[in-house]
């Protein structure tokens, strides 16, 4: 077995829901006053239903909606969950189980059992959303439905509002709850930081465990089945935040690798450098990060070279974070900060802003600097308020372009990639082929890439940063070579 | 680290797809022929997409739709196969990937990658379908195309015949393809076997290392996190053939637990009977297993009753296996054992026979025998050629009806469990109250169930049990206490 672990499982409060709950209602309250709308009608949220995998009966693993589960906090799938407006009470309407449930699927439980896990007002069954809501009304006219409808701007995709038997008879506002939602979710309560500290803490130490277990002819995929075991046989989390990267060698390169037609299945060898981006997920809320380091537990000095360019990146982001600083402004200093190394390093020749001017940066460092962590890896939020998209290569792939706030938490991870396709054009362009090191990038092909990649939490005067894994070089090092974590007598990292 | 294994993934031969495309074009000719319709036209099949998770971009792990994967063995999304009838060639037409796609997901693969790969004919894209069909078309008129369009009878779903852009220019039968292509993956070649042997090996041997580490105090899920990750580090199972079901106490009489809503979270208990149906899928193919044992490693005699009652079931029906034999007797036999061996352990009293025609066995063992096992867990066909669900208790529950055939592999998975939305309803029905004895009954309230299922190929001349876990009481309790398995200088089980 496995060595075990110092943490284990906390007890999910649900209050954290009910908070949310109250955020909600205050924020939308806030907003039809000063709108001048009256404060009735009901936020409508339906949540997922487990889907099955094409013709068969084969049911995929259900992972609650995200909206669903930071408003009301419930695993099970088919449910609806409503807030009224005028009175607060929250009403969870609850599938009606047919009495084969019992046998094949579980016990049925009673309507009690949802209300106090829940902490919840109220909880009827879906077959009855339109008569309850009716009777709950306390405004004239016609009921008003809050449903929820807008953009997810990573995924371009629209959420679907809630539909249900009996809606023809309301009103319905598609508009007004989505923006005040999303919002909701960006500034992080303190329960919510507490669980994301807590997949931080489970991920961090199973990126250790993954760490020392790597060895030269193992497959890829041997990590990844490390890190999902120590998080869920230790830190109880039977969902990932994503799919794990692990990445080595040239696959270090591919940004987002580890996929059903990348999937992590080549053998580690000598000389190859790791990028492993893999996070757990507890109770809905998640983790993001990425350890890289060489294969074989010792830095070469071109490995050195690119991993101190992207961590030194990486600690000048969190040195300079606090409320008020544009994402940005940190990304910008990110890639200066990358290539001013790989200047010093002989990778690339000239004058820095002369490159930042031509947008260098995006060359070795494609994507965003960062993004919005919480129930989703790429938490919503990012463009609200009308912000736009940025058009230039590497900005435009900026998840958010926000300033940072209190209470945010965003991933800080910087990269260093050595990808033919955007080198090859880039060294055959004539505004920047002469700021390329011919020779120099010649001896980093197959390279492949370095990401750090951590959780930070913005704090009213700067930032925490959530993520304790070995970052300098010497930590990996005596990490790998069996040292414990955190190692001790020393100094601690950013 | 966990003990390693005697076991590693074995190079997928594809081959296999070959013989299989092989097959369903002999058998859709013969069927033309019979039929006297030409022999023109092309079988078309739609392969799956990736999916993400409702408007988010979080994508699930991609897993190819289960006809597409028989068909032409392909792992990536995104794809649509052919082949011509009047030739036999074979078409896969790749999705046309942007160039953004080398820099984020990974190399774009060359066409030649492809054919040599999945040992096809040609490969193009799939905005091309149309036109090289067209192209290819050795008929006359308007060129036919054989969709897949049928029922899966577990589902009560339709599979969706492929749409293409173009598609207005060819006739389509929706009818032919689906029970010919069914039958097709009902018989097993050599090569499927050999793979669903591979999974039924790292599986059992998983099991075994389930057994070997489940103790009191822990939490069910902490085996299922042994299994996934026996199965994935040293048998490079990324996927389980369905969510595992870590049932312990109480829980091991709900058939299908471990969901979402009822998520093998509870801890084991001294005194639990453990109920653990897990299965690891290699290359598309599957296994599915189940093994009960007491979580302390020392059966009681209540639990030694119903488990040898449940094991002589699995057994008997095992001997008596072989082609030409109905499954709706081997259900029976299955049910006649366990009555048998209930009435010995004073549990029921009376006839069994008479306990037959009431269908009393369908109150211990509500659901079916055994189901047939390839890529789906639930394979189809089980209701081809018109056959008939029956009514009965239990017997409704039969996923096939039909006489074994060589090359059928097939679960034998019998149960014993005492639910009491079934046994409350018994014990009060006036035809059937006289057979319990109400007193034994009480004795077995919490006690949950029992299920031993294993994976059985029919050959010419009987059967074969793919399945290689401990199953005699004296083996279990031997490997629980650290015995090695295979046990040494014993005679095999069945
Ligand atoms: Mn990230
Ligand atoms: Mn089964």
């Amino acid at each position: 077995m496995a060595p075990s672990s110092s943490l284990s499982p906390p007890r999910v409060p649900m209050e954290l829901h009910v908070k949310n709950r109250d955020k909600l209602l205050k924020s939308l309250r806030q907003h039809l006053s000063e709108s001048s709308r009256p404060l009735h009608g009901f936020v409508l949220l339906q949540g997922g239903e487990e889907q099955t995998r094409h013709d068969t009966d084969h049911i995929e693993l259900f992972r609650q909606e995200s909206y669903f589960a930071y408003v009301f906090g419930v695993k099970e799938p088919g449910f609806y969950g409503a807030i009224d407006i005028s009175t607060g009470e929250s009403i969870l309407f609850a599938p009606r189980l047919p009495a084969e449930y019992a046998v094949w699927l579980g016990e049925i439980k009673p309507q009690t059992y949802f209300k106090e896990n829940y902490m919840v007002s109220t909880v009827c069954f879906t077959d009855e959303i339109a008569r309850v809501l009716q009777d709950h009304y306390q405004g004239s006219g016609r009921p008003l439905l809050f449903l929820l409808h807008g953009l997810n701007t990573d995924s371009d995709k629209f959420s679907k509002p809630a539909e249900f038997e009996g809606m023809d008879k309301f009103d319905t506002d598609l508009e007004t709850l989505h923006p005040i939602l999303t919002e909701c979710r960006v500034i992080k309560s303190e329960l919510e930081i507490a669980l994301i500290q807590y997949t931080n803490d489970i991920s961090s130490e199973a990126h250790v465990e993954v760490m020392r277990n790597t060895k030269v002819g193992m497959k890829e995929y041997q990590l990844e089945s490390l890190f999902l075991h120590h998080t869920y046989m230790y830190g109880g989390c039977r969902h990932c935040s994503y799919t794990c990267i692990c990445a080595t060698g040239d696959n270090s390169a591919v940004l987002h690798y580890g996929h059903a037609a990348a999937p992590n299945d080549r053998t580690l060898e000598d000389g190859d450098m790791a990028l492993f981006d893999m996070g757990a997920e507890y109770h809905f809320y998640g983790s993001d990060i990425t350890c890289s380091f060489p294969v074989n537990g010792k830095f070469t000095s071109d490995q050195s070279l690119i991993y101190r360019a992207v961590l030194d990146a990486h600690n000048a982001v969190i040195s300079a974070m606090k409320p008020g600083v544009s994402w940005v402004d940190m990304h910008k200093l990110a890639e200066k900060v990358i290539l001013e190394s790989l200047k010093k390093g002989h990778v690339v020749l000239g004058n820095v802003d002369d490159m930042m001017a031509e947008r260098l940066g995006a060359v070795f460092m494609p994507h965003g600097l960062g993004h919005f962590l919480g129930i989703d890896t790429h938490d919503p939020g990012g463009y609200l308020k009308d912000l736009q998209r940025r058009k230039e290569p590497g900005l435009k792939s900026l998840r958010t372009v926000r300033e940072l706030q209190e209470g945010m938490v965003i991933t800080v991870e910087p990269g260093c990639y050595f990808i033919d396709a955007l080198l090859l054009p880039a060294m055959n362009n004539l505004e920047t082929s002469k700021f390329f090191n011919q020779e120099v990038i010649e001896r980093f092909k197959g390279f492949g890439g370095v990401r750090i990649e951590s959780d930070v939490l913005v704090t009213a005067v700067g930032c925490n940063n959530m993520t304790k894994c070995p970052r300098e070089i010497w930590e990996i090092e005596a990490v790998m070579s069996g040292a414990p974590w955190p190692l001790k007598n020393t100094s601690t990292n950013i």
